[in-house]
C-alpha cells in the first residue's frame, strides 16, 4: 500500500490529470488515447471517493440495488424449477451452451433499440470495452456466427443470469440481475415447424411448473407491418406507432389512440383504421377473417404472414396446444431483431392492477426513488419469436438470413415468486413441503461422554456410502442440543451412540417422526457393521412413501 | 437515436465536460459530485470511441480476453463435474446459497491485499459503485454478517463464476472468468472439528473426480507468525517475507533467500534461520519435532498452532485421510483474511515446468501480450483455510471472531482441462464416452411421403412420456438425411413411419447399433398405442447395460 494521500493531494492529482486530458483532446489525439488517460482519471476519482467513504464510517451491508441473495430455501426451489424446465428442454433434444457473463460492448450495440440505455458497462480498466449481457439471445447469435460450420444448425438451451439497469420492483420479481431460461432453434428448416415446437415447449413448461392459468399470445411481424402499410402509417412512424400498439395489454384503446394522435402526430383517420385491426384477437377464425380482408389480401407481406399463421395453427393442433394460444393483433414486442412470428405468455397475476379511471397506469415513485410496486405488473412470464437476421448481423454474410432462428425465453423470477408464496403458505399451515433447504438424512449423536471420534467414524462410514449425515461439532454435546438440530432440520433418522452399546459393537437407530413422538421410542439396536446397509434400506423405503 | 454527431462535435463536448469537471474540482466539490460529472465524461468518451470503431468497419467476433464459450460437450462435462462435487457437499449436510455476481465496491475493498488491482469494476452509470465478485468467500461473509441470527451457524456450498483481471493462460485453465466451488462452515464450534471436515471433503472430492495423484499441503498461520517472530523478522517485513516463502513451491531456497536479502533487505542471518524452518515438511512427526524446538515452544502462538495441528491430524486419522495430507511449512497463501490452518491441493500437473537453471521461472510474454503458456503452472487445484475475523470485519461486532469460519474452494477449471483431454483421447481412439453433448433417445423418421404431421404426433406422444425425441424439421425429408442425424448424434432408437403400416396403426422400432449394422435389421413392428411403454422398457434396459 502506498502512503495515504490527503484530500488536497487528490485535488491536485485530479487537476493535473484533467489538464492532461484537456490537452490531449485539444490536440485531437485518437479516441483510444483519450480513453487511456480517462481510465487513470477514473482510478484517481475512485480512490478519492473511497477516501471520503472511509472517513464517512462503516460499510453499508447490502446487496446492490435490484439484486438479491438466494438463501437456502430459495435455492432449493430454484433447483426444482430449473430441473423441471431443463427436463422439458432436453426431452425436446436440446443441448446446452454457456457464454461469458460479459461481452465486448460492440456485440450488444444496436440490438435493443431504446432499451440499450439499460445495459451495464464494465469500467474501462485498460483493454476491451465490455458490457454485462442483457439477454441470452444476442450472445447465442454471436456464438453461432463464430462457429457456423459446427453450430449453424443447433437446438440449444441456456439457463443463466442477465443484467438490466431497469427500475427494480423486487416484490413483483423485477430485478436488475435475473435469470432467463432460453430455448432456441437455429438453422434453415421448413416453415413454422421449429416455431410450433417452441410454442409447444413453452406450454409444456408452464404446465409442468404448475403456476396456474396462462395465455400465450401470438402475432406475426409481417402481419403487423402489413397492417401499418395498409392503414397508411408513414415509414418513419412505424416503430413508434408499433410501440404504442404494444401497450394495448395495459391501456384502453382510447388512450393508445390519444398517444398516437396527440403525442406522435399520427393522422386521426389512420389511427382509427389501425384500431379496427389491432383490437382483434382469436384463433384460426381470425386468420380466415383477415385473409378475406380486401386490403390485407392485396399485401404480399400479409399473405406471407397469414400463410405462416395457418401452418402454425395446424401444427399446434397436432401438438394439442392450439387452444392455449391466442392470435392477438396488439402484440408487437419492442426488440429490434424479430422478423416473423412473435409470442408472449401472461398469467392472471402478470397484469398490473386496473386503474380506476381511463388514465394510463403509470408506475408511481415512492420514497428512495423506488417504484411503488403496487402499481406495476410483472409483464410477460415468457416471450420469444423468430429472428432470422440476427446471426447475419454478426457474420456479415451476404444472405442476411443464412442462419434463421426462432426461440423462447422463460422469465422465471415471477415463477419463483408464485411458488415461494405457495411454500410459505404451506409452512404457515404447518405442512411439510417437498422443497426443503436441507437434505440431511441421518444425524449421528452421542448419549453420553461425547464420543467425538466415534461419531466422526460413523459419519465417515455413512458419507462413504453416499448417505447424507451430520453430527454436532462439539466434543461433549448435550443430548438436548443434538435433538434440537434433528427437529429443526427435520432429519428423518438419528443414530445414537452410547458407551456400553458402542463397546459391544452396536448403535441405536431411531426414526424421527416429529418432536412430540420423540419421547417413548428407544429405536432399534443395529450392529455397526450392518449400519450402512440398514440405513440405505430404511431411507429408500422412506423416499418411496 | 439522436442525430449522428461528428468527431468535431465530440471534441467540443468533451472539452466542455472536462472544463466543468476542472471547475468542480477546483471548487472542492464533494467527491461524489466529481464522480457524477466524470460519469458523463465517460459516456461521451465511449460514444466517441464507438464512432471511431464504426468507421473502422466490422465487429470483431470473439469473447472478451480471458473468457470462453462453453460448447455442448464442455457443458456435459461441466454438469458431470458439478454434480460429483455437489453430491459430496450435500452428503456432508451443506445447504447452498447464491449471491449477486457484483457487490458494492466497498464490500470487496481491503480483503485481497495486492491482488485488489485484479478486481473488475462496473462503470459508474449513476448510483452505487460495484465490482464483480473476486471470490465466493467475501460475499459469503457479507451474507452471514447481514443475517447473523438465521445464518450465523451455517454449512453452505456455492458453485459460481468469479472474476479476476489476471494475465490469462487459457490452455492451463487460467481464465478471467472461472468457476469456484466453495464449501464453508461458519459458527463457533470445538477446535479443528470443522477444519478436519473441510479437508475430508476436499480429499473425497478429488478422489471422486478421478483426476489422478494429488497432495494436500497444510500449514498454520500462527505457526508461520511464530517462526517469523522467533527468527527476528521485523514486524513491517512479515507480509513481504511471507509472500517470498510462499514461492518455495516454484523456486529453490537459494532464490527465495536471495529475494529476501537482496530485494527485501532482510538480514542474511535472519533469512538463514527462516530457511531452517520453512523447508521442512512431513506429518505428525514434524509436529513433535517443532514442539521440541526450544524457541518455538516458548512462543505462545506456536504452542496454540501446534496444538491445533495435533488435533487436526488426530481427526484426519479417524477420517482415514491423514496420509493424503502433508504439513508443509513453506505454505503461506497470500490472502489477508486467513487466521488459522491453511491448505492447498496440487496435482502433478499443477507445477510449472522446472527451469533448467536455478533461475526463477518467470512467465515469458509472447506475442499479443499473452503469456507463453508453456512456462507457467496452474498453481493449486483447491485451497482454503480458517478465517475467523472476516465476518466481524463486516458486522463491526466488538468480538472480531464472533462468527469464525473455515472453508475450502475447488478450482475446477484445471479439472475440466484434465477430464476434457481424457474425453478427446477416447474419441480419438473411437470409443464411446459416457459424457455426451446430446442425450436424445429416439429419432422419429418417415420412410416415404413425409408424414410430417404423423411424426409430430408420435414425437409429442414420446415427449409427454418424458422420452427424449427428435425428428427432422422437413416436410419431406430423405431417408438418408434422417439416418445421418441418427448416426451423428448416436441416437439409440429409431422409430420409422411408413404409410401402409401407419394406416394399420403400427410403427417400426429399430435399435441403432452403429452405422455398419444399420442395413439388414428391419426392426420390430409395434402398435402405436403400445409405443411409449415399449420404448420406456427398451431404454431402461439399455441404460442398465
Amino acid at each position: 500500500m502506498s502512503t495515504a494521500k490527503s484530500a488536497t493531494d487528490y485535488r491536485a492529482l485530479l487537476t493535473a490529470q484533467i489538464d492532461k486530458l484537456r490537452a490531449l483532446n485539444s490536440e485531437n489525439a485518437p479516441a483510444a488515447a483519450v480513453k487511456t488517460e480517462l481510465a487513470e482519471l477514473n482510478r484517481l476519482s475512485d480512490e478519492f471517493a473511497e477516501l471520503s467513504v472511509k472517513k464517512g464510517g462503516k460499510i453499508q451491508l447490502k446487496t446492490p440495488k435490484g439484486t438479491r441473495d438466494w438463501e437456502p430455501l430459495s435455492m432449493s426451489l430454484r433447483k426444482h424449477v430449473f430441473s423441471t424446465i431443463e427436463r422439458v428442454f432436453t426431452t425436446h433434444g436440446a443441448v446446452t451452451i454457456d457464454t461469458p457473463v460479459f461481452e465486448r460492448k460492440e456485440i450488444l450495440a444496436g440490438k435493443y433499440g431504446e432499451d440499450s440505455k439499460l445495459i451495464y458497462d464494465l469500467q474501462d480498466q485498460g483493454g476491451e470495452l465490455c458490457s454485462l449481457r442483457y439477454d441470452l439471445t444476442v450472445p447465442f447469435a454471436r456464438f453461432v456466427a463464430m462457429n457456423p460450420t459446427e453450430y449453424g444448425n443447433i437446438k440449444r438451451y441456456h439457463i443463466a443470469k442477465v443484467y438490466r439497469r431497469d427500475q427494480p420492483a423486487m416484490s413483483k420479481g423485477r430485478f436488475r440481475e435475473f435469470y432467463q431460461c432460453d430455448f432456441d432453434i437455429a438453422g434453415a428448416h421448413d416453415a413454422m415447424v421449429p416455431d410450433a415446437e417452441c410454442l409447444c415447449v413453452l406450454v409444456e413448461i408452464l404446465d409442468a411448473l404448475e403456476i396456474g392459468e396462462f395465455t400465450v399470445k401470438v402475432n406475426h411481424r409481417k402481419i403487423l407491418d402489413a397492417v401499418f402499410a395498409v392503414c397508411g402509417v408513414p415509414e418513419d412512424k412505424i416503430r413508434t406507432i408499433s410501440s404504442a400498439v404494444d401497450k394495448l395489454d395495459k391501456s384502453p384503446w382510447t388512450e393508445v389512440r390519444r398517444e398516437m394522435v396527440e403525442d406522435k402526430g399520427l393522422d386521426g383517420a389512420v389511427a382509427d383504421r389501425i384500431g379496427t385491426y389491432v383490437q382483434r384477437r382469436g384463433g384460426r377464425e381470425l386468420i380466415d377473417e383477415l385473409a378475406g380482408d380486401a386490403d390485407l389480401s392485396a399485401n404480399a407481406r400479409a399473405v406471407e404472414g397469414l400463410e405462416d399463421m395457418r401452418l402454425l395453427f395446424a401444427y399446434l393442433d397436432v401438438y394439442g396446444v392450439a387452444d392455449r394460444i391466442s392470435f392477438d393483433m396488439s402484440l408487437a414486442r419492442g426488440l429490434d431483431y424479430y422478423t416473423g412470428v412473435i409470442y408472449e405468455a401472461v398469467t392472471a397475476a402478470s397484469a398490473p392492477p386496473q386503474p380506476a379511471s381511463d388514465a394510463p397506469a403509470k408506475p408511481k415513485k415512492g420514497k428512495d426513488d423506488e417504484i411503488d410496486e403496487s402499481t406495476v405488473g410483472v409483464g410477460s412470464i415468457a416471450a420469444g419469436g423468430r429472428y432470422d437476421n440476427l446471426v447475419g448481423m454478426f457474420s456479415g454474410s451476404k444472405k442476411p438470413d443464412a442462419v434463421p432462428c426462432v426461440g423462447v425465453s422463460i422469465g422465471v423470477e415471477r415463477v419463483f415468486s408464485i411458488l415461494m408464496q405457495r411454500i410459505r403458505d404451506a409452512q404457515a399451515r404447518g405442512e411439510r413441503t417437498s422443497v426443503r433447504p436441507k437434505e440431511v438424512e441421518v444425524f449421528v449423536m452421542s448419549m453420553g461422554d461425547g464420543l467425538l471420534l466415534e461419531r466422526m467414524q460413523v459419519a465417515k462410514q455413512l458419507w462413504d456410502a453416499g448417505i447424507k449425515a451430520e453430527f454436532l461439532y462439539k466434543r461433549k454435546p448435550k443430548l438436548q442440543a443434538q435433538f434440537a438440530v434433528v427437529d429443526k432440520d427435520q432429519v428423518p433418522f438419528a443414530v445414537l451412540l452410547a458407551p456400553g452399546e458402542w463397546a459391544a459393537g452396536t448403535v441405536r437407530v431411531k426414526q424421527q417422526l416429529g418432536k412430540d413422538e420423540a419421547g417413548g421410542d428407544k429405536g432399534e439396536e443395529v450392529p455397526l457393521k450392518d449400519l450402512t446397509s440398514y440405513l440405505l434400506e430404511r431411507i429408500s423405503a422412506l423416499n418411496k412413501q
